[in-house]
C-alpha cells in the first residue's frame, strides 16, 4: 500500500512537471513576444501559443489526472503538499471540464476579438466600440460562474479563481471600510491645505543613473538579477519566471521622472524575490508558485510602499539617490519623503498615489459585482465609471479613454482579478504588524539599509511555501487573524497625517 | 475519393503543423539560452527543451503519422510539395523508429555527457579526457547507421541526415579533386612571394560603427532585421528563425579587428534571408525550411565570400567603409580588397581564410568516414589529424586544443555535419556560374551597390521553394547539372592567381 501510494505519487510528480515545463514555455514565450519580437511575427507567434497552450489545457483535463485526483481524494493523513496538489489539480480539472469545450474556445476566440475591439475603443475614446463584446465577455463569465457554481452571489465564482477563499460577502466589509476611511482620510488631507513642494520630482534623470540606483536598490533587497534573472524594458512593467532560476521583470524609463522606474523596478523586485525563493523541492507539485495573486501583489508593493516609500529605506537610500540625481541636494531628507508621497485623488489606477489606489481598486469591485450579477448593464457603466469616481475621489473623467477604458483587464473576461491588488495592500500590513511583533528594531535596520532581515522574515514565513496553502489559510497561519482591513487603515492614518501634519 | 484526398491532405497539414509549433517553440528557447539566459537557470532549462523535443519525437513516429504516410504513399499524381512533405515524414519516420527508444534516450544522454567532456578537455587541452566519450559516439552513430541501412559505405547513412541523395562515393572524387586543386594553389601563392600588406585590418573599430556599417550592407542585401528579425550578440554568431517572419542572427563583435563580425554578419544574413524567403504556403509541409545543410550554408558563403569579399562588392561600399573607419585613408581599394582576401594557411577552422576553409573541412571529412567505417580508432585521432594538418595546410598543432579539439560537432556526436560547409563552397560557385548566364551584367550591378538582382535571383530559384526538393534535385533543376567541384577551383585558380599576381 505504502509502495503503490509512493508510486502514485512519484507518477503524479513526473505527470505535473509536463505541465510545469508547458506554462514555463508559454512564459517564455510571452516574455519574448513583449521584450523581443519584431512586429510582422506576431500572428504566428499567437497560434504558437494558442497550441502549447491547447496542450497544457489537455493534460489538466485528462483522464490521467482524473484518476490521480480519484486515487489521492480517497488517501488519508496526506503531508500538506501532496494536499495542496490534490486541491490544486482538482479545482483546475473541475473548472476546465465544467465549461462545454466548444464553449470555451468561442470564449478564447470572442476575447481576443474584444481586446482588439478594446484598444480601437481606447484609441477613439469610444466606449460604444467596445461595449458589445464587453456585454459578450460578461455574460461568458456569468454563465461559466453558474457552470462552476457558488454559495451565496455569482461573483464568488470568479473571486475564487484569483483569490480562492475570498467572498463578496467578506470584502463588501473589508472593502467598504476601507473605503469610508480612506475617503475621510482624503478629507482631512484637502482641508489641512498642506501640501508638499512637489517640483523635484521632474526634472532630468539619465537613463543609467536610473538603471544603476535601482540595481543598487534591487540587489540590497535580495533579487538576482544577474545569475536568476535579467532586466528588460517593455511599455508597462511586469515579472515573469520559467521556474526559480529565471525570474524576469522589465521596467520603463521617463527621462524626466524617477519614480515610475524606480518604484515598478522595487515592486517587481518584489515579485521576483518570491518566485526565486520557491524552494526547488515544489517542483512537480504545481505549487511552485505564489500562493495568490493577492499574495503575490503583498510582497510587491509591501516592498514598493510599505518600505521603498517611508522615511526609513530613505534615510540609507537618500544619500545613494544625491550621488546619482545631483538636482536633489537642495531638497532636505523630509521634504524628499514628503514629496514622494504626495497624495492627489487622480483619474488613473497606474498613475496612483500609495492612500488613494485603493479606491480605484474598490470602483472596480463593487462595479464587476453588479455587473456579474445582472444588477446594472453594460450600457450604464461609464455613467456608473464617473458616478463613482467623483463620489469617491471627487474627479470626472472628461472622456471614456481617462474613465472606464483605462484598463485592459475586462477586455479578455479577467473579472475577479482587481481586488488581487488592494488585497496585497491589506496583506502587506498585517504581515507587517507580524514583521514589527517578530522583529521589534525593524525600522532601525531598515535605516541602516539592512533590507536581507526582511527578506528572510518574507521568506520564512511566506515565500518558502509557494502555493502549498490557500492566502485564507497563509495569512492565518502567518499573522493567526483573518483577512483584515484593520492594519491598512490604521498605516494609512499614520503615514499621512504626519506627512500632512493632520491631529 | 478527391474529396477523401483533400480531407487527408487537411488532416495532415493540421497534425505537421503542431510539428512546426513545437520546433518552432524549441527553437526560440534554445535562442533564449544563448543570448538571455541567467547562468542558473541552464539546469531546468534544458529539462524544458527535453520535454518540448520529447513531444516532438512522438508526433514525428506516432501511428497517425504512419496512417498519412501509408494512404500518400499509394496516391498518384502528387504535386510537388504533397511528394516532398511525404517524403520529408517518411524518411523521419523511418529513422526515427529504427533506433530502439530505449537506446536514442541513452545516446541523447551520452551526448550531454560527452559534450561537457569535451569542454573540459578543450579546457585543459587534453584529448585523453574526451577520448572515451567520443568513441562512445562513434559507437552509437556507427550503430545507427547500420540500423539505418546504407547500400555502399556506412557513412552514407551519416551523410543522408545533412545532405540528403550525397555519398561518400561522390564526395570521395569531388572532395579529392578539390583538396588537390587547392593544395596546389596554395603552393604557387607561397612561392609567388606576394603577400598583401595587412596591418589596416587590425586596429580601433568602434563597435557602434562597425554595426551600423553591417545594417547598411544588410538592408542592401535585403534582410529585414526590424520587423521580421533582429540582431543580438553571443559568443559565437548563429542564425535561428521561429516562422518566416522572426528570423534572428547574432554576432560577436572584437573592437580591434572589423572582420569578425562584419564577414559573420554577411554570413549569417545570408541564412537569413533564405529563410525570410521562404513562402508562407509551404506552412504545415515541414517544407518551410532550407533545402538542406549544404544549400543553407551555399547562401551564407555566396555572401559572405563570392560577394563581400568580391572587388564589385568594395567597389561599391568602399566609400562607406571609409566613412567609419578614416584609418583606411591612405589604403587604396585595392589594396584593402588583397588585405581582405590575404592567404594563411592556418590551425583553426573558423578563423581560415576563403581559400584553405576546405580543407579544414576535407581532414573532417576523410577522419569522419575513417572512425565510422572502423578503419581507425579514436585513440589514433590527434596523430592522423596534426598529420593532415601537416600534409595539406604546411601547419602543425602545438597541442590538442588547437587541433583535433578544436570542434564542439563530434562530441555530441554529429558526424556527417561537417562536409555541408564545402558543400556550400561548391554549390555557391555553381549558382553563381548560372547566375552570370542569366543577368550577364551581374558584376556591374554588384558594383552599383545593387544587391536586390541577387537575392531577387537567388529567392527565384532556391528561397521560395523550401525544401520541396533534395539538395541533388534543385542544384539539378537550377544549374542543369550535378554537383561539381569544377567551378569552385575554376573560381578559387581566377580569384587567387590574381590577387597573388600567378600566371
Amino acid at each position: 500500500m505504502a509502495r503503490e501510494f509512493q508510486e502514485k505519487l512519484d507518477g503524479l510528480k513526473e505527470y505535473l512537471k509536463k505541465l510545469e515545463y508547458l506554462t514555463s514555455s508559454i512564459a517564455l514565450i510571452q516574455w519574448d513576444s513583449i521584450v523581443n519580437m519584431p512586429s510582422k511575427a506576431v500572428e504566428y507567434r499567437s497560434e504558437i501559443l494558442g497550441y502549447l497552450s491547447g496542450e497544457s489545457y489537455k493534460i489538466s483535463t485528462s483522464k490521467k489526472i482524473k484518476q490521480y485526483i480519484d486515487f489521492f481524494s480517497n488517501s488519508k493523513n496526506l503531508d500538506d503538499i501532496t494536499k495542496g496538489t490534490i486541491k490544486k489539480i482538482s479545482k483546475d480539472y473541475i473548472r476546465n471540464n465544467r465549461i462545454p469545450k466548444k464553449e470555451y474556445k468561442q470564449y478564447i476566440v470572442a476575447g481576443s476579438i474584444s481586446g482588439a475591439a478594446w484598444e480601437e475603443a481606447k484609441k477613439k475614446s469610444d466606449f460604444k466600440i467596445f461595449q458589445p463584446h464587453l456585454k459578450k465577455m460578461v455574460e461568458y463569465n456569468q454563465k461559466f460562474a453558474d457552470y462552476w457554481g457558488f454559495k451565496k452571489n455569482r461573483y464568488d465564482a470568479l473571486l475564487d479563481i484569483y483569490e480562492p477563499g475570498i467572498t463578496t460577502e467578506k470584502l463588501d466589509k473589508v472593502f467598504g471600510n476601507l473605503r469610508d476611511a480612506i475617503v475621510q482620510l482624503l478629507n482631512k488631507i484637502k482641508e489641512s491645505g498642506n501640501s508638499p513642494d512637489i517640483k523635484f520630482l521632474k526634472g532630468n534623470f539619465p537613463k543609467d543613473a536610473q538603471e544603476e540606483f535601482a540595481k543598487k536598490i534591487m540587489g540590497k533587497m535580495g533579487y538576482d538579477f544577474k545569475e536568476a534573472g535579467r532586466i528588460d524594458e517593455s511599455t508597462h512593467p511586469f515579472t515573469t519566471n520559467f521556474g526559480n532560476k529565471d525570474v524576469r521583470i522589465t521596467t520603463h524609463y521617463y527621462e524626466n521622472d524617477f519614480r515610475p522606474a524606480l518604484f515598478s523596478f522595487i515592486h517587481e523586485a518584489g515579485h521576483a524575490i518570491y518566485e526565486q525563493d520557491i524552494p526547488d523541492t515544489l517542483q512537480g507539485t504545481l505549487l511552485a508558485q505564489g500562493a495568490s495573486m493577492g499574495i503575490h501583489e503583498s510582497q510587491s508593493r509591501f516592498y514598493e510602499n510599505i518600505i521603498g516609500k517611508s522615511k526609513y529605506f530613505w534615510d540609507f537610500f537618500y544619500s545613494e539617490a544625491l550621488e546619482r540625481f545631483p538636482q536633489f541636494k537642495d531638497i532636505s531628507l523630509e521634504d524628499f519623503y514628503r514629496g514622494i508621497n504626495f497624495v492627489e485623488p487622480s483619474l488613473i489606477r497606474t498613475e496612483a498615489d500609495e492612500l488613494t489606489y485603493s479606491l480605484h481598486i474598490i470602483i472596480r469591485y463593487e462595479i464587476e459585482k453588479l455587473l456579474i450579477n445582472g444588477d446594472i448593464s453594460v450600457e450604464d457603466l461609464p455613467n456608473i465609471w464617473n458616478e463613482k469616481y467623483k463620489e469617491y475621489l471627487g474627479v470626472e473623467p472628461k472622456n471614456d479613454a481617462e474613465g472606464v477604458l483605462q484598463d485592459i483587464h475586462w477586455s479578455d473576461g479577467s473579472f475577479g482579478y482587481f481586488p488581487s491588488y488592494a488585497l496585497g495592500n491589506l496583506y502587506g500590513t498585517q504581515f507587517l504588524n507580524k514583521m514589527k511583533i517578530d522583529i521589534p528594531d525593524i525600522y532601525e535596520k531598515i535605516s541602516q539599509g539592512n533590507l536581507t532581515i526582511v527578506h528572510e522574515w518574507l521568506n520564512e514565513n511566506i515565500h518558502k511555501y509557494g502555493a502549498i496553502y490557500k492566502p485564507t489559510e497563509l495569512i492565518k497561519r502567518v499573522t493567526g487573524e483573518e483577512l483584515s482591513e484593520k492594519y491598512f487603515i490604521e498605516y494609512l492614518n499614520k503615514k499621512f497625517k504626519k506627512i500632512y501634519n493632520i491631529n
